[in-house]
């Protein structure tokens, strides 16, 4: 009775399809996306991505568990049709509506007009504002058991991770969880199940979901940890997590990440990240005579820099932004300004993972700009802060005081 | 007596070193930088750049007019220094003191201790904070003629064409304008002479040119209308325009470029630059089909889409919104703020071009921000602003009444 499979579908254009089985009665239809460069149009992931449906198989059809990004509907409605899947689909549940999954709901309903559609009652408006729907929608409240052909599924809201009107979608009886984005990372992995990964490839794939989660989520993380304990709850009840990206987990793994999502969200570590930008080489001389000093007093630090033969990735520097303690930012005067690529990063930062614990240096050669430093900061809500500013005779006689002061912000605990 | 040239020495590691005569009595010493990707660490330009310093011999040695970027001061005395220019420097004239120029004199400094500097009363200040300078310093005023070794020169100051001491130094007895950065281009050329370019080849330079102006000088152009008559007739009065990047000119190429200048800085043009972010292609599709209605409305128009397989290049997008009459900007809302990369660029070109004309497309889910992006161009000091917002599914089914409204928004002169 179970839809026949097949491993992966070249497509020769950067685009490939698999699907597989993830358990019995649930398969995977995976987009793998080797193509895109900027997620959200913004985040650097030359590593791609995939765009995870699910079908789950009931005594009466088939239910269909999200899709594939805007301009991919027609490709997944040919991959159902050609198994013997879409004629089948009783209902259509709806995750979240980010037009990465959501894309492909006006192809699906217009192969099968009149499918019923689930999902939070906020995603009834979505559905019309983002596709014009006007077809059959079931709201799901929080909590909500709906029984199809001899299965319980279990509805969790999961508001604003990382949109408004996200559910988490639990399969009780077959053990699965499909937490929509949640636990979801980058990586065009044709693979399906992180178990069948090297422990390099593991260490990877942690890597890739740290970015994915500091990108995507990173701005709702008070919501994660809201939301964690019913996440727990549901994945602790559960066998396999079936996340809208990237690879599906078992219990074990889904509990680590959800510990890591935790420790990331609290800045559990001893990292400063240094962010500097540099035009002709003496904000970055500062930025890395300091990193190597604040090493050498035992913390972890990781320097991103901005100068005229690099662009380090933001999507990375995001992600290591994350989980750090403290920043050390460091950009020169710019047409009577700050730098204007150190506003955009900090901004984006800032807004992202939150900026408790920032020093900011500031290199000037015709009038210092630190003040304008300081209200940009406060504008953005950072925590502590302090500032240094220099011009560019004397970075490289840096005082023993000067370097003592960046030293005792990082080690001090207020 | 005069110093022996060689056209150019391959170094193999993307650098290379011209030198040549410019006319008799004066030689460029241009360092052809291919390596650099981001000019100020902002401008993309795969197209390289160089740092040109001259050498004007007089009666009594040799006058060095700006140097080498921060680094390779070590190369410039090693290159003045085998061609037996060196040792016989009498002045070194500082046009401007960004490092691209400057960065070379502390090398320069300490193989000819005690050498006289000039420049604007500014640079004094600026040679102490950028280098540690402690050395001879003569300003020079606005105007002002200095007599060295038989030939007359005269200083001009042309305040912030690009740094507040900016100077123009013009030899008049040898019919040679020294403008600093003006007149100054993009390129890793070889070449010396804007003349010995094809007719293909000036075109590509005079891009380069406004792709360099926008960038650097742009935010600072009230001062070179301001500074253009001064400009004029000392290149009036030339035969060769010696800038401080790019190629040379000749007095009828420097005429046309002060004109071309002129002409950007007013945006006499029918042009409009569509600049948007799409994440999953509503926001792009209402921008290009709007690029096309203006279009075929008689418009230039100039399409930038931010999106997930492709990032413009801002220096690229500046240089064309310099002459832009006016700008259609497309985003959608990101996390309930305007979409990042747009905030971005917008700032950039609002600070580099101004923005007389803007309309602003928005396009939203969960709730529209339009009144963030009005805030945002009021703060800009953009001109006269428009807005329109849509839903998704409502950018395809774009009224004409919507669509109206844009193209009246363009053609109305008020």
């Amino acid at each position: 009775m179970s839809a026949p499979i097949d491993r992966s579908v070249e497509r020769g254009d950067g685009y490939y399809i698999v699907v597989e089985e993830v358990k019995p009665r649930v398969q995977v239809y995976k987009l793998v996306d080797s193509k895109i460069r900027f997620f959200e149009s913004i985040w650097e992931i030359p590593e791609g991505i995939t765009y995870n449906a699910y079908v789950v198989e009931t005594d009466s059809g088939f239910l269909l568990i999200d899709g594939w990004k805007r301009g991919f509907g027609g490709l997944l409605v040919e991959e159902l049709g050609k198994r013997g899947v879409l004629s089948r689909v009783t209902h259509l549940i709806v995750n979240h509506m980010e037009p990465d999954h959501s894309g492909s709901i006006p192809e699906i309903l217009s192969a099968r007009p009149g499918l019923k559609v689930l999902g939070h009652p906020l995603a009834g408006r979505l559905l019309r504002d983002f596709y014009g729907f006007a077809g059959e929608f079931k709201p799901v409240q929080d909590g909500e058991v709906f029984e199809e052909g001899g299965l319980r599924i279990r509805f969790l809201h999961a508001p604003w991770l990382h949109w408004p009107e996200t559910i988490v979608t639990h399969v009780e009886d077959l053990g699965v969880v499909f937490p929509c984005d949640v636990l979801g990372g980058y990586g065009a992995y044709r693979e399906i199940f992180l178990s069948e990964m090297s422990e390099e490839g593991r260490k990877r794939y942690f890597k890739l979901a740290k970015m994915y989660f500091a990108n995507v989520i990173g701005h709702y993380r008070d919501f994660v940890l809201k939301s964690l304990p019913k996440l727990r709850e549901a994945v602790s009840k559960s066998d396999v997590v079936a996340p809208g990206h990237g690879l599906v987990l078992d219990r074990g793994d889904a509990l680590e990440m959800l510990s890591s999502y935790e420790k990331w969200i609290k800045k559990e570590s001893r990292k400063i990240v240094v962010v500097y930008a540099s035009m002709y080489g003496f904000t970055g001389e500062a930025a890395t005579r300091l990193a190597k000093v604040l090493e050498g007093q035992g913390f972890e630090v990781v320097v991103y820099g901005f100068n005229d033969y690099e662009r380090p990735m933001v999507s990375e520097l995001v992600s290591d932004a994350m989980d750090a303690e403290g920043l050390l930012v460091a950009a020169p005067a710019y047409e009577n300004q700050i730098y204007p690529t150190i506003r955009y990063v900090l901004d984006i930062i800032a807004h992202k993972t939150g900026c408790p614990r920032v020093f900011f240096l500031h290199v000037y050669g015709w009038g210092s700009r630190v003040g304008d430093a300081r209200s940009m900061l406060e504008e953005l809500k950072c925590g502590v802060v302090e500032t240094l500013d220099f011009k560019p005779s004397t970075v490289s006689s840096m005082t023993d005081s000067q370097i003592k002061r960046v030293i005792d912000f990082f080690t001090r605990t207020t």
